[in-house]
């Protein structure tokens, strides 16, 4: 299990490779909503998402023998790319099991860092297989994205900087896919600033968490979301944590997804990929509900298309 | 003329007004450019722009009574949203002169802060004259977008920031339109660290700082370039500083701002506006000049119409 020790620890473990992430405000932004935001940008992580900091844990907490093979992990996104670098930080191999149909932007990130793509046809069952093979034929250790306490622990630490560099937030929210970085965040603000609420953010398209809370059972996921980081379902881990410790899941829809993507473009000027507004649009959806409160939101990533995300704001506009 | 006294007051003056702008670095631009760069981020700046600083340095620098009838300026831009804010912050009146083809959402900018628009045909002529007509029927105190001391000496407060932050840095770099950033980054180089060099970029399609600075007169503007914030002429009080502090203008086509813009907003996930991307414009375009040194950038500001943007990559894409 994770205790406030192992948070300290992963944080001290992984400082000297990555960014303490910049916080954003904007007055324009807290008198639209009523409320002060603070806006923990993990945009501007390394590898342009939050990925880094569980990826650098899990592999810093094998030991040297245990990864003299290499690290393995199924990833279509960012996570595979944090544990390309992160291998390529320790000089080991990485193996990443990707869909054949993974953007090509996405290969190429985990190329940049030395990592070995495995392509397998794009399902679950496909992507399970071949991470199987992958491990047994190389002797890799595994980094699930998400249903690893090394992972969460090192997802944990974004929320840790956040409650040290701005006090008394009434509320933390971050988006929840598989899980990782809401039940680190969860977990964060129980040993550290418990007065705080933990809210995530979810998409409709792919509300398997929410509806999770509800039947008190993993849920499996539509995965129908132009959110693309958060198409998985919960983990028995990731489930157990945020069944105890988040206090409300609030869904949203795509449509509300692009909106508040847009928003925060043209108001702070970073770019955040559609995951990363999912906690905005939940504001913007219930603004009564965070009146005059001190809200801290974490942008999980900024690796996006250009173009797809232009398309987007158009497609919306004209709806 | 303005003293090293002059900055630090100026910025002693506009600091409970303005944003300590954060300075953001990239392991994989550096990669790619042979170099260190350090950019400044005036895109976080009040107003989404450095005009916040020189505008608020020279309302400020008025005695009350002085602008008890209002302040006033023409700008089709940033600098017209700037003296609005500052005016409404010191409760007294704004008017803009914008020429009526300006775009909606600098209108809208300028209204924002209570500013009042005064409409004129779109070119340098009517804007003059009706700002001198605003003048007479008001009493207002006018505020050159570049052309004042004032101003200059609040622009200047970006680099005093910046060296503050970052050690001994060979280069900083800004773009020039009017000249009012510039000027004040050489002054401040000039008195607080002169062995740093500062280098200009301009867009060739607004070349008259670089022909300028050849000829030894001031030189008119062409005008037509994407960096719509870079279209002005050299003032004499910009033309004075910039002929004798500035150590080179180096001139780029718009394809290459494009370019260089789009790098930044995949690279840094920030958005900047295409004036903004000039520097790292040249820098792309002189590698090997700038190799190894470590080269500060001052990102002047992003806003931005999505939309346009979108058709500026796509066209370049195309090319």
């Amino acid at each position: 299990m994770i205790t406030a020790e192992t948070i300290l620890e992963a944080h001290e473990r992984i400082k000297p490779f990555i960014n303490r992430t910049t916080i954003l405000t904007s007055e324009n932004l807290d008198e639209m909503m009523g409320c002060s935001m603070f806006f923990k940008c993990e945009n501007f992580q390394k590898i342009g998402a939050f990925k880094a900091r569980g990826a650098m844990n899990a592999i810093l907490s094998f030991t040297k023998t245990e990864i003299s093979n290499g690290v393995a992990t199924h990833s279509s996104g960012n996570h595979g790319q944090a544990v390309a670098r992160a291998a390529s930080l320790l000089n080991v191999k990485a193996y990443v099991v990707m869909p054949r149909t993974a953007a090509e932007i996405k290969k190429q990130g985990v190329l940049k860092y030395g990592g070995t793509i495995v392509e397998c046809e794009p399902n679950q069952q496909a992507r399970e297989a071949a991470l199987r093979e992958v491990i047994s034929k190389t002797g890799a250790m595994e980094i699930h994205p998400f249903n690893n306490y090394e992972v969460i622990a090192g997802q944990a630490t974004a929320a840790k900087e956040f409650i040290e560099d701005v006090e008394n937030l009434d509320v933390i929210m971050a988006p929840v896919g598989g899980g990782g970085l809401i039940s680190g965040t969860a977990l964060t603000v129980k040993f550290f600033s418990p007065s705080t609420k933990v809210i995530a953010g979810e998409p409709e398209g792919a509300d398997d968490a929410f509806r999770a809370m509800q039947s008190g059972k993993i849920e499996t996921s539509q995965a129908n979301t132009i959110a693309d980081g958060l198409l998985t379902s919960l983990g028995d881990k990731t489930f157990a944590i945020i069944s105890e410790h988040v206090d409300k899941i609030i869904t949203v829809s795509d449509k509300e997804i692009v909106q508040a993507m847009r928003i925060i473009w043209e108001q702070l000027k970073i770019i955040i990929e559609p995951s990363s507004a999912v906690p905005f649009a939940a504001i913007l959806k219930l603004k009564e509900k965070f009146a005059n409160k001190r809200v801290g939101i974490i942008f999980t990533g900024g690796n996006v298309d250009l173009e797809k995300m232009l398309g987007l704001f158009e497609e919306v506009k004209a709806s």
